[in-house]
């Protein structure tokens, strides 16, 4: 049984498995898509995995759910809580909300107002702290020690991202195997649930990992060996903020093929360019591995590439290609 | 087998299965999505056909494909031509790029550039006329004399309705059964295959039609029992400006249960919640049904509703619910 202080190199696949067990009745198996435009603009055969469709909207609600409901009822009673730039913070008040139990959330004050929203619409409460990572958890330390609840760490903890594995054990499933998956990097939990089964269950398939080139740490750490942290990055890619930790950084350096980077203007362009071909309505974090792809034809031409879309809470009021 | 000429009570199901076998290779099955908050919101069982998930972009590409794919090979040479305010055009142009063949499309200018940049895209040719049914005939007859295609006409044309009676087939088949349907309504190709495979395959189930007050023309064609045609009316549903005609018509007063219309407002509000809480990109003729739904709500009270996503062609750049 895993809990909060399980190492990651002693998450295995049965852990994945259990965690699909445990989450089957709260999470969607999204849908993979296709467009015959997109793939031969990148000369690749690209397989989106939506998890944008969630309920929540967002691929964080497995590794939540994972959480919240491998919990003890005697560890359930005082709630959980977390620190996240949006999506875990909405996915564990989705979570929360499902078991009945209460849910704090610290977030940036500048988070996207629709993930606020969706915090509150799941029931959960929220704290706002400044956008950088010394405030968040300066201000996450008192309002877990106010209340008492279970902190399910938004990706350094090995429940969360055992859920967040489940994710491509359905691609590999759907797909009948891939060549290649991509996923954006920000704290690294869906990389890491990525390395976990497909490491496992694929290894012949490459992982990749997306990063916005203004928010650059993983990809730094990833070429000099060890941990690099920024303190306050600025990128559209809302979702993409935190630094690595060492659960993640376990998979990242062990797992992982390469990181490449995108500027701000791709990552736009790949945004709208995904709205308009695929029609899916997914955030800026979403689109930053269709960018690199585009930026790099040839690390996937001709190869069969699975593409995770991690979310699609958007300020529709202010979309990013459109001057306010 | 079925030609421009063959009169609406002459459809049959078979026709409709023949359709589904001609075209399948051309389209997808698209799936249908679920959300737990438009079913708090509304008090039914929402299931959303999401056909904006076409390569198209829109469930036309059916009825497109199976008067393209049904064309002998001496009838196919000189191409095909239509008018259409947009998916139409290109889903023709889709379907016989497919094919290899000519299509030329007479288009409103004010069509969304991006129905427009489809057209060219799939490889067709435009030709522009002003915003009413009086241009678009008399331009029309001049593309058509001059190119000799074969006419398929965008609702009214059998071919055209066996192929729209494709996408209620699936609808049933995934969701085993509803209690209503309804679809956005124009000139009534969508109504009237629905209208063909549902009364035929489940009776029990109503059939609704969705249609906004600022081009009421089918509801008060409905109301006074023979069609009713506006040369020129303005909505920003610019899927749903034409008029019905004959063979809609046979379906529309055959076989509906009701049609409900809404306001600008209240259509652009159902979009937008469509994009936030389903996650779709979707045209603001797609969201007509759900503003309906959301206006007559002891109509869908308790009721498991099968709705009708048509399309999800929009010109990103411009969305009716920001202020340009």
């Amino acid at each position: 049984m895993l809990d909060a202080q399980t190492t990651a190199d002693r998450l295995t696949l049965d852990d994945m498995r259990e965690a699909h067990e445990r989450i089957r009745p709260h999470i969607n198996r999204t849908p993979v898509m296709r467009s015959d435009y997109l793939d031969e603009l990148t000369g690749a055969q690209l397989f989106f995995k939506c998890e944008n469709f969630q309920e929540a909207g967002a691929f964080k609600v497995r590794g939540a759910c994972n959480a919240v409901f491998g919990l003890s009822d005697e560890m359930a009673e005082k709630g959980v809580c977390t620190h996240s730039s949006g999506n875990h913070a909405l996915s564990l008040s989705y979570a929360a909300g499902r078991r009945g139990i209460p849910c704090n959330v610290v977030m940036p004050r500048t988070a996207p107002q629709a993930k606020k929203d969706a915090v509150r619409r799941f029931g959960g409460t929220i704290t706002e702290c400044e956008p950088s990572t010394s405030s968040r958890e300066a201000t996450f330390a008192e309002v877990q020690a106010r209340t008492g609840g279970e902190f399910v760490h938004p990706y350094n903890d090995p429940r969360v991202i055992a859920g967040q594995a489940t994710c491509s054990a359905e691609l590999l499933e759907q797909t009948g195997g891939v060549d290649a998956v991509i996923a954006p990097i920000g704290g690294g939990g869906m990389v890491s649930g990525t390395c976990l089964t497909v490491s496992n269950l694929a290894p012949q398939t490459a992982i990749y990992a997306a990063e916005p080139e203004q928010a650059d740490d993983a990809y730094r750490s990833f070429k000099a060996g060890h941990i690099i942290a920024d303190d306050a990055p600025k990128t559209v890619a809302d979702g993409l903020l935190v630094p690595l930790k060492e659960n993640t950084w376990h998979f990242v350096s062990k797992n992982v093929t390469d990181i490449f980077t995108a500027s701000e203007q791709e990552i736009v362009d790949a945004m709208k360019l995904t709205w308009k071909y695929l029609r899916v309505v997914m955030e800026p974090s979403s689109a930053v591995p269709l960018a690199t792809i585009l930026k790099n034809p040839e690390v996937f031409k001709g190869k069969r590439v699975g593409v995770i879309i991690t979310g699609g809470n958007v300020d529709l009021d202010k979309l990013p290609w459109i001057k306010g």
